[in-house]
């Protein structure tokens, strides 16, 4: 259902995804809506519809969720709409979101020690 | 707040932040909680957090956010979170966030059409 | 869109409508999927649904959004769905709502003193 | 930890919650942060709250959550503030929460037919 991906045009960076969704939404003037209160809204509801295929399957079933065509098409799609929004926010209130993660894990590794070798 | 970003250092991809998250959880063993449905319901908790601090705000004030510094480290820890679980997410279904993206904008350029110009 | 209110006959009350989700879920056999991770899952789900409606309003149109007959009946149905995976998440932990409501104002009036008079 | 509940008191109606809300946030001036956007935005991010407590949980941990008081408080503490947060949405878009739950169950008895009989 998705594109075919060209093995021989790799998937693009996020940083010219960024650059792609700043043009999209240029190019429909919807720049306006994209207050960071609204993406922040919009990024949550979206992460609601992925969880959404999820709400009421087992443990079990949620494991192969991605053997169905039609759910794991409907998951890519959802991927897709939170990623948007999350670079889409990321760029109304100039975070970097590639350098923010790795300063958390940086934060996370004082926190959180790793399980000793057994 | 955040560890200062070494200029001669970029940020890292996010392949790499997503091989830096596998890293993480395996050192804590904390693979068996990261099912797809456990990993769906903690990114919508997470894109949560970064939507209460915009909850009460006005569009104005949602605008300058990241001008007080103590809000801007709550940001960008929020989009990090948002950003881990998205990937991890993706790791446990086996899904490229950026070809999914990519694929995505396709589809919505035939189903939005842009403005025309004035 | 919505039936109509009968004035003669009043709307039922919370545990009316809590016992009458339970006969609805048990006349579909569907119990075993209301555990209490499930229904947390779909009340956060709905949720989102009714921030959707809201997402890329000014506040100036939010305020309005009852006046449209679409956009209302669309906001009682997300109401009520937020209302009945509420309820039905009540029954599956034992939770009166109102009691924890109730309880919930009593320790706030403590923790947020009530501004003073002008 | 919460209130002992008087078995002489019965908790309050959900109309006398909604009024008590109202007096609690005139007292504290509130009522210009209670947009109808606002509060749904607010009714989402509690209900990721909720949500939280049961993320990394099993089916099986879910099951006793309320056998730990301080996850039993954490619970009812939560519920008490998605109803808050539901019930004060209601009463700025002027929605009676109790007929929109009972129009909607009307509605889907008629959308989803009971099981038959074994």
């Amino acid at each position: 259902m998705t594109a075919p991906q060209d093995p021989q045009q790799p998937a693009p960076t996020l940083v010219e995804l960024t650059g792609r969704l700043a043009g999209f939404a240029a190019a429909r003037r919807w720049q306006p809506f994209h207050t960071p209160k609204n993406l922040a809204a919009a990024l949550s509801v979206e992460a609601g519809e992925l969880l959404e295929i999820f709400q009421w399957l087992t443990p079990e079933q949620a494991a192969v969720v991605m053997d169905d065509p039609k759910s794991a098409h409907r998951v890519r799609d959802e991927v897709a709409d939170v990623l948007a929004y999350l670079l889409q926010f990321c760029t109304a209130v100039g975070v970097d979101p590639l350098a923010a993660l790795d300063a958390k894990i940086d934060r996370n590794e004082l926190r959180f020690p790793a399980a000793p070798d057994e």
